[in-house]
């Protein structure tokens, strides 16, 4: 069994000018761990962040920790806060930015097979 | 893309005196979604509660949200709080008590197949 605190992680940040800004990314369960079926990432967007707005063929299940976001549904944005969940199916366009001060923080699950972060 | 506050997903209560005490059970995020390979549950555990003491065959990647809480690991208890994640592998016995006052918030995420709640 694992215990750890999300913070602790080995991080990696994300910032492509247009595509993605202040984005910080760790695997927190994953294939290091033999986790056989899906993977937790957390992901911290800083004031002003946004991670890519893209589509692939795996989906997401996202947890909002901490902060407040908007994301991108039909073109649309959607605002979420502590507590929300996410659903995006494979295949459908999606984005996430931070819409306060303080860090927009949430956990991704993804299926294995796609890389891990 | 499904997106929803934990606290409006149907609810179920488990009260069964010495094996589960004070626990709601919510699919977030399940079969009724179409989610292919994972289902996002979350569980609210009231002053006092804790989850069985159990094993089976397959895994839990948990994400306490909110709240104090401990997790049973080899016999004994491991605190835990907001934004700890927790990797149980399958076969590993466990179980998870609130140690505060405030509900131990968490979400817990299983592989399609099991029992979603």
């Amino acid at each position: 069994m694992k215990i750890i605190h999300y913070s602790v992680a080995e991080s990696t940040q994300f910032n492509d000018s247009e595509v993605v800004k202040g984005v910080t990314g760790r695997v927190v369960i994953g294939k290091d761990d033999d986790a056989p079926n899906f993977c937790m990432r957390f992901f911290e967007l800083s004031e002003g962040g946004y991670s890519p707005c893209h589509a692939h063929d795996w989906e997401h299940e996202i947890l909002i920790h901490s902060g407040k976001g908007e994301v991108l549904r039909d073109g649309k944005w959607v605002p979420v806060s502590a507590g929300y969940a996410v659903f995006i199916p494979g295949n459908e366009e999606h984005q996430i930015r931070n819409a306060g001060q303080d860090p927009l923080v949430f956990a991704c699950v993804i299926p294995s097979g796609p890389p891990e972060l």
